[in-house]
């Protein structure tokens, strides 16, 4: 593929330590070679960063995701963001496939912190100019910037797959996994022409044990188990084998983010959950890309999005629309 | 009911023009008298706030929902708050048992507004120190603000309701009209011990007429369904009707803010609802105020917290346990 | 007249609700289209706007008067500023030919609060990047903003209407109908080389009925009272009888800002005043239009403006010259 | 008198270079010693303030005009400003008898500065809780701030000399020595019971020199000039000798600031002014201290604010009484 | 020692995780019980902070230095700060025993970030109150803030170990190993009445390598090396070798922050260094405790500091004199 | 030298009242008129700012150091800003070769200010883009400000001088007049490839006088002073006595910042100093410009960082390089 360059001003990509396999192919998509950066830990656990050539005026994307290790990640970003804005970037765009912290978005009980505004105001007082991002765990997080925040959505993504394979129509249920991800459950399902579920955890009388219960209908169906992300599995898995048990024939799950922390591999491996599909939002090492885990792009909706911006073309169409870029 | 003056600084307590009824059952509950304030609009429609007695040093506690005329209600308390600040108040707490634009609290689609980060971010900048809420449409709208937010729920008051009946058990199940809402559902489903339901409306196929299905069993149960608020009651009567046509014996309506906008009186009138169980968060005029609906106050809760605040206890008893108080 | 568009970055007009009339002839001045944009109230109150083209990179001028409703005015204004930096618009600029609030631009009072300063400080926090306004009630509030504000005059667009009717020199006064206003007074005298009077209510002792003077000189000679907004009519009504009691000839009235209010049109009617002139920085609706009143445009002025502005070209030619367009 | 200390936190007043025998004034009437601190400035110009006690915790009241030298006196404060907040003031009050650049208040022609809005930024952003002032240039000043602005009268300290002397009533005309004074010269006028009447500076037509003009009656009258401050005494001068020449039998002039600099002594001395009224908001140096000049004290005035400010009693009542103080 | 409780409002002292040792001593200085709050990791490394007792309207200090892991400390922090805002703490105090991040604290190199500042900024928006620090890598961090800063130096502490051993006077020389910290070397050598040197690393030609030169006298003296911090140790060791060289007869080093990251335990056991003094600003974990370093603790001068503080007390006494503290 | 215009935006170059001549020679370098710009006095001290000509849109460069008298440069300045701003420049480059206050930049002793950070914060909230100075007082004032800050390096120019006299190598000493400055006096000998030594004063025993040693090796070496500023030269005409009571052959002096203030000039004329070289970030009136001081120009260095900066290119070539330009 050939680069050129972005000129007057220039458009320049630059990736940080949390997943630069999927910033190249980010910068590939968008035409543009990786800007040059260094990035260093001390003896002592600090972090230096170097920008190695000069981004005066420059249009800067930054891909970096706050996965683990979640406060190195994110204090990297920011020492970068301070970097370049002494050294007079013209704007500082923060591309994050998966926002970190997102879960801490509300104050669930007395004296909690909302970590996840916490770092939208980190992120805005260091001088980010725009957010890249995809499906945030609440979309309320939007509302924690003052700046732009352009939102994309896997769904069409993970969709896509299910498709090709023809899973879709009244064989296949799709099933949230907890009360908060019905929204989601039946977003996929429109795509997918397909009734949902939902995995409904309750207590029948105080002081007796919570049981699971699946509410709609899910026997002799293809159950396709959606969450915005996977992190130690418990639940998921719990969710599959209770769907399996109320008759269903298959059980898929799919996610954005891989977080897959903890025991989440091993418990993926036991279950009985036929496949898994993910993105690469969250860079997936080697050890953890086990045979059921199915890895789908999302750096042509990156690419094609940081275009769009860098242009001023709408970028809402990546929204609306299947996303399916032929080349 | 004697009164009190709290000393040195003093806590005040104004009703705006919202509700004025909810602010004096506040204050006398907090036991104090409302505080002096006239609101006149001039022809042209211009808010003039005067404040009628000093305030300076003082704790103000400023009682406003912004419900219906919305911006006449929001623009009257920033007036005021604004009065408030340059006359020295020590602290200005907002009181808004309902907060309006709640629902415009993330873009759904391209170019919208998220109006109520926006109205978060006037009543910050204007110099509010606190905020009093119950039941926010979204938790995360918590998160608009940094200074702190007391955010009360109506669940247990409207659980007291159903108790009081005894409905509760496996011959009543919780219905969430919404996809967005079943984490509510589980939440007065919890309170009754009982199951939950979800009305589901899909597209069976492209270019065919949505329908409307309910996941979960309601065949000769008692269904009550749960909502934060009721407006033009187009969705809530018919879902109720769709669950009565299921088999359901019973339905009850109940939610915590009543907007009851437009034809909303009309079609809860003519729906087979049994009884609509609402709060005072938003004042109901007479002519709103049919046989049907049931008004549960929040005003102890308010009066409560509002004590607890200003003596530096702790808030979060009301949050956790089922709110009753005997006098 | 043929349509253009401005290129990369783009100039947009958009109208809001308050005064569209003088927005299409200001996009006409421009040369450009109006942008798309649908604005609603839903049944409860509350305001959406939808942006229905793409804006990214774009300047925007949204021509709004926060004119009665004001309230309704001025949040439709907010969510709209809300809506475009979201969507990422280059600068937003306000166009606001009346700015509402303006008389509130001080403490007259203990406790009261400086809404025009707070109406300041919603836009700015808002993210508005510069206001075009005309003839504000006090040229400070101009310091209430940090942003560039270009202030335009109406004076010299009145002016030409009484130097078209031969109406200057020394057998024309011109009148200010309070102490405040004496300085517009003496602007509009010196286009038409006229002197001026007063009208200074007074109360000569204590426990006295305040009585109406006129210091200066009116006998004989046409009166032209100026004021820089006529609301209810009623000062400026009893100032012309007044006047006239004096032995004025006839008696002229003008304004930039036709607020015109409840009792307004009546007392002009009824008022011996020959004609008022005012200009369409309100919209007046047919009703209003009465024979008396006559109206001069300032969407050349605006659109003039706009022009310079976002040609880098300098607007202050618009303010010292007797600004006309000759096409 | 008795000196007293106020405990827990502590009231304390400082007094800074311009006007120290005012701030020892004030001191007294508070009751306090004034606190310890040392101003010097370097051999290159630069100021170092030391503040010799702890202030930890403290209500400080900082005793400043910014009179000439106006720019060397405002970063005196500045300074003394920054190093109270480091040192841990609880609050910071500055009392700024006369506020100067006050006249910079709006931009009269294209590319000029807001220096009174730049001034009120500066103090805010550096830290300043509350605002003490006298007689404001503009009222609208007060919107150039969102802390607290307690903003006094000095009209009616004024009117007790003129009222001592029996000079009220319909013998006597208040007269505004420009357009913009006509309020100031109506509030003075309401003390006095007496009419008022304007120098009206014109030009008859385009290339002919100005003439002067007084609106109003002046003959056989004493006529007394107020505006909020005398710089150079140009005007006053000349409106005086005007409104002689129109048969006035004597001309008095007062202002609250007397800024009287360059040839505004000479100018006073020679004119057929027979008394000039001022306070002492600015330190009148004994070689200005002409015969004809009588200063009035503001330390009351300022004292009794304070006092009532610290202890949280309404101000209100300094604003709208004449204000009279009896031991 | 008895524990007491400070009142309305109460004054609390939290622990974070970096140092748990000395922020139980700086308790028991204070005579409060540590407040009770549960940090944990989840296992995407994710920080959850519970505050569980009711802070509401108290003065909080947290005591955390951002020591190795500095990144996960320094969130944890930032996570404590927003809970306890959102809480409703009165004032949030961060104790800071060691400021990590310092030494970035200027652009030595294009295109560097200033991440002290950034840390600066970080505390600031988050809601800090005050810092409480040590012995600053530059004073001028303290710029950084524009709270309260109160900088307390721990040089005294670590005269007091040499003049016990009665090291001083002439016999003495104290050593800065660098260019930039000769003023620290200064004084301390004034604490210890001795001369001082300086290891000087020059370059005689281009292209030559760098050799070591002591500037000042060290034969046969006592040499102190002082640092505010050791890391890897490097320097110092070279810089004792080239003393030791240059004919001293012993060795001591001594600093305030024992960073002691990578081989500096190595190097330190085999260099000719005697003793290693260093204060418990960073926990000292047992396997680094080797027999060289003796460790002289600040938790008394920072109990000290926030009594003082808390009761509006002078902390300017800690920062002159020699502390020393008897009980 | 051919002018020429820098286009769409346009690049202007501003003097103030401060250095007119460094900014003409500036101009001169960028190769464009200086701007048209009017600043007066009025009789009572308040500075008046006119700007005559249109900058709307266009890249502003102010050329002022903030010399004697500091505090009126300082608000000329501000007042500037203010102005642009409100003028619709695009961007607002300060261009301050000598930043004053600049050694006020930390808390020395208690209750202290921190003027050189209350400038930056002053410059900053009054709307500035970006900073360029030459040898800051300390490296970190860079960190004062958050807006870019491109520090230029005067050092190079000053070794310019002294290599063109072949004085380097070891027959040279550089000495530091103090402990705060002996990195800056090893950054001008590695230029020179010459050792180091110190002033240092110490005070063998308490109640001793304090005595002057020379840390180092001067004896029958050419000594060369360096500081950053030279204000009344008492330490370094000292110093300079000292260094030759220990055998120096010469002494010469040079800095970069030449205030010489008070009897600086007498002090330098009378001393032992051969010659003193600083450069013209202050402008040298006539009067002190005596034989003993050479002056070296930073028009060059400005005028290159001035067209690096608006071209988009890099300035860094000039802080590392030793600086000259051949034409």
């Amino acid at each position: 593929m050939e680069k050129h360059t972005y000129k007057d001003p220039k458009l320049k990509v630059f990736s940080l330590s949390s997943n630069p396999e999927l910033a190249q192919k980010v910068a590939d998509e968008v035409g543009v070679e990786l800007g040059k950066i260094s990035i260093s830990k001390f003896a002592d656990g600090e972090i230096k960063v170097n920008i190695e050539e000069s981004i005066r005026g420059d249009h800067i994307y930054i891909v970096q995701s706050t996965s683990n290790p979640v406060n190195d990640n994110l204090m990297e970003l920011m020492i970068c963001i301070d970097a370049l804005r002494r050294a007079s970037a013209k704007t500082i765009n923060v591309v994050m496939p998966y926002y970190g912290y997102a879960r801490q978005d509300r104050k669930a009980q007395s004296r909690e912190p909302i970590t996840s505004k916490l770092v939208a105001d980190m992120l805005t007082n260091a001088g980010v100019d725009r957010m890249l991002v995809i499906d945030l765990h609440a979309a309320q997080i939007q509302g924690f910037f003052n700046i732009p925040v352009d939102h994309l959505m896997g769904a069409s993504l993970l969709a896509n797959y299910f498709l090709d394979k023809n899973l879709s129509g009244d064989d296949v249920v799709v099933v949230s996994p907890d009360h908060g991800g019905v929204t989601r459950a039946r977003k996929l399902a429109e795509f997918l022409h397909a009734p949902i579920a939902i995995v409904d955890k309750r207590r029948p009388k105080d002081n007796v044990a919570e049981i699971m219960n699946i509410v709609g209908d899910v026997k002799d169906k293809v159950a396709i188990i959606i969450d915005d992300m996977i992190d130690t599995a418990g639940t998921i898995t719990l969710g599959a084998q209770g769907i399996k048990d109320k008759g269903a024939k298959e059980v898929y799950v799919c996610c954005t983010h891989a977080v897959l922390s903890g025991p989440a591999i091993e418990r993926l491996e036991k279950s009985c959950i036929k496949k898994v599909v993910v993105t690469d939002t969250i860079a997936l090492p080697k050890e953890k890309h086990i045979d059921k885990i199915e890895v789908v792009t999302v750096a042509q909706l990156l690419g094609e999005a940081i275009k769009r911006i860098h242009e001023n073309r709408s970028v809402s169409p990546l929204f609306n629309e299947q996303f399916k870029i032929i080349d």
